[in-house]
């Protein structure tokens, strides 16, 4: 039995998020699937870096998995890609120490949010990004983005907070913003997400960008700690977990 | 009754191409029964300014449509993008004069064709890029791409060469190959081009960029003009109508 890391992209559209839930096609069950199919058992459990929810996609979500098959990791990849569905794909894989584990050796994450501003929506986009029609003021929502960088309570952008959750401060290490034409490209590098909680700050920045609240309010609501109407959950289908570091 | 004519842009994925056909779900149909729905008759007809093949997707199609009710375009593209699913968007519209024809009026096409180049296609680009595992000759592609550059008779690189056309003979106004990291994309511009051509030459061009044949061989395929096995189809939905110039 030996364990190995796997790096996994998919499309989230079609599935019920990552968890397995009773009923739902989910990425996890199929991945899961799909290894006990390669494996010829029905044991192997597929841990992830962490959820993703119904809608929101991967290109870079990294999960472990023990074998008692000991092959090399590339002849893992293609065997899974053969029987894999073309929307979850595994790009790399690696054999790791016993001890690690997809989410709690986790040392960080990054997540990229993509938004398409004009007033039609493109077909070849719809999936993969927020549809915004207003045009958006960027450079408030690059200071609104600055304001949430560093270590913060972020009970105030993270849905159900009365979750069981040991503590809601987390820390941001760095954010940006990118403008391709129509294209508008969030990153968020940090050492944790709360649940829900990139797609709530970038309901805020999307509120700040349409000039609804001000930069400045941004403080007052990450101080409150308190969860309101005020801070909107963006669309699933921009979000992108995009890599997570060890 | 005037006349009008619309950009549509569509995600071709879900739809049987663009010609109405018994029992099929094509995308010129489902134009067609939204114009009738807002017109409140059944006889509107949707004129394309040519046809797309299943999973073949455009950006700028042009169509033109006579309407009873006379309102402003801007009226018509909301009320259109409302009841179409969102794989269909108007983008624009006009009133034009009734002498316009949205295929016998086009001076020009462009297509463009998008290729992935790496070991595994990204889940979130596999419906809008064919996929190549090996790395191409991309500067072997371009002299290729300059030799069909042109007015020539391009029956070699046509399906269906029986097919009742007055002339193979085309002309490609220009062609570029452009690559940002995986990606390649394709530009063909021309007065007109023959069934399946488009991809016939990328087939065509990716045989040339994996080394299978020489930049050499293309002038030989085009004087034959003959379509044989050594020229294959590239896949659809590599495939985007970028734009039709009157």
């Amino acid at each position: 039995m030996s364990r190995y890391r796997f790096t996994v992209a998919y499309d989230g559209t079609g599935y019920a998020g990552w968890q397995i839930q009773p009923g739902q096609t989910t990425i996890q069950l199929v991945l899961q699937d799909a290894f006990c199919g390669i494996s010829g058992t029905d044991g192997v459990k597929v841990h992830g870096s962490g959820r993703t929810d119904a809608g929101v996609h991967a290109a870079g979500q990294v999960i472990h998995v023990d074998l008692s098959r000991e092959l090399p990791p590339t002849t893992f990849v293609r065997a899974m890609n053969t029987r894999l569905p073309a929307d979850i794909r595994i790009l790399d894989g690696a054999v790791v120490e016993a001890g690690f584990h997809a989410r709690k050796s986790a040392t960080g994450k990054e997540y990229r949010y993509f938004i398409y501003q004009g007033t039609v929506l493109p077909p070849h986009v719809r999936l993969y990004r927020a549809h915004v029609q207003k045009q958006l003021d960027v450079d408030a929502m690059r200071q609104a983005l600055d304001i949430l960088v560093g270590q913060h309570d972020f009970a105030a952008f993270s849905a159900n907070p009365d979750r069981e959750v040991e503590t809601t401060v987390r820390t941001i290490f760095d954010a940006y913003l990118e403008v391709d034409g129509s294209d508008i490209m969030l990153s968020l590098r940090g050492n944790g997400f709360l649940y829900k909680m990139v797609r709530s700050i970038v309901g805020w920045l999307i509120r700040v960008g349409r000039g609804d609240v001000l930069v400045g309010d941004t403080q007052a609501v990450l101080d409150s700690r308190v969860r309101t109407a005020a801070v909107p959950t963006a669309a699933p289908q921009g979000l992108f977990l995009w890599r997570v570091a060890y």
